[in-house]
């Protein structure tokens, strides 16, 4: 998928301890950074608990509607790991053991490998290995599902395996302005613009003390800077930053 | 629903801008909080594009399977505010607009009323208002879902009115410890542990420098504790901190 990229990507996020506030989201912001950068709209998020139906479920629904699909979570060694068997199921494929991460395993645990540890080099069939250079374990990709981990010093780390991945596109034009207006003020305005210039998209972000921070966004940058003037136009004295 | 309360829910932020990551996602951890303490169960977060058809499918998906679901963002007047019509069309109602809250938008804007912040009084048919005590609009609901505004200042002052709905659960009873251990090296004795007490979740979250924090959760406080005594008791000496 290397060249244009995917163009569309979903997130699954699996964690009890997100869920239930013991432990803050803390990878969404790092990824969606990334997938900016090279030009993959991410489309849908996911936070949900660990459990293999769960994780199925959502997986199955994301696979099949985007074109890349990022989880974070649930690989690790211990019982509350249930990641790979989620998405063997989404799948429909068994869960089995890759030969080559259990020799990298073996090779890096020596005398302190346990059965946990082992469970590492357990892969939905048909996975691939996309190697890492940060020496870590490779990231394993299963179709379009690329298992992240939870661990955000890891997950930061694998960004870089998954931009090579990923990557090759090129980031939406965007303008932004903020207007001295209360927002019911300028919605007529925004939204006349909105519907001469269908392939933009215009966001209206409320501030305080009556100002509204309005955005403009698109693949096609002339049509971002046609509608961001018309914009400005037509609201005249009240732009009051580009 | 006072008293006793919903026990689970599920949050649907709807916004392109968190997913075009522009915008920081602000309200999940406020939420979080606010359902901890009250003894509601978060179980699934969907972040989604300002679309009708996505907000209706997510709603739909969600009002069906959990007590309560709290949405956040796209109530505004402007043409990027469709979580009105995507909730209506979840439950296949129609957008009525709401003589109490018209009352009330024309007492408030006066002279400066406009066409969009008439806008801001349609609802989903058969919606209940719910009184604000922060002399913002009332708090609108539809059957179970909660259509929270999406700034985070606006949103943090409904809070208290989502509290006072939803209210009236016990926070579930949570007993934490880190390990001076790999990871690898205790995930047998947590999975026994867990299996041993299935009415309490134990979760397992490396830490850098080889330490684990184990996080043992559920309703039955007596329960937590002898799981956490037995886990103490097992992994012996490595237990750093409580």
């Amino acid at each position: 998928m290397a060249g244009e990229g995917p163009r569309t990507a979903a997130a699954v996020v699996i964690g009890d301890e997100i869920l239930s506030g013991k432990v803050a989201e803390a990878n969404l912001g790092p990824l969606i950074a990334v997938l900016r950068e090279e030009g993959v709209r991410l489309q849908r998020v996911a936070i949900i608990p660990d459990e293999v139906d769960a994780i199925a479920a959502e997986v199955a629904h994301c696979a099949a509607r985007h074109d890349a699909v990022i989880t974070s979570g649930g690989i690790g060694p211990t019982h509350d790991d249930l990641t790979v068997p989620g998405v063997a199921r989404a799948f429909a494929v068994e869960v089995v053991r890759d030969e080559r991460l259990e020799s990298l395993i073996r090779t890096w645990w020596q005398d302190r490998l346990t059965d946990a540890a082992l469970r590492l080099a357990d892969v939905p069939a048909g996975s691939r290995l996309l190697a890492a250079d940060d020496a870590l374990l490779p990231l394993v990709a299963m179709r379009n599902v690329y298992l992240m981990p939870g661990v955000p010093h890891l997950f930061r780390r694998k960004l870089e395996t998954l931009r090579r991945e990923l990557g090759g596109g090129r980031p939406p034009a965007v303008q932004t302005m903020t207007i001295a207006a209360e927002e019911t003020a300028i919605a007529a305005v925004l939204s006349a613009v909105a519907a001469a210039f269908p392939q933009v998209k215009i966001g209206s972000y409320p501030r305080k003390r009556c100002r509204v921070w309005v955005t403009v966004e698109g693949t096609d940058a002339g049509a971002v800077a046609e509608a961001s003037e018309e914009l400005a136009r037509q609201l005249g004295g009240r732009v009051t930053t580009a």
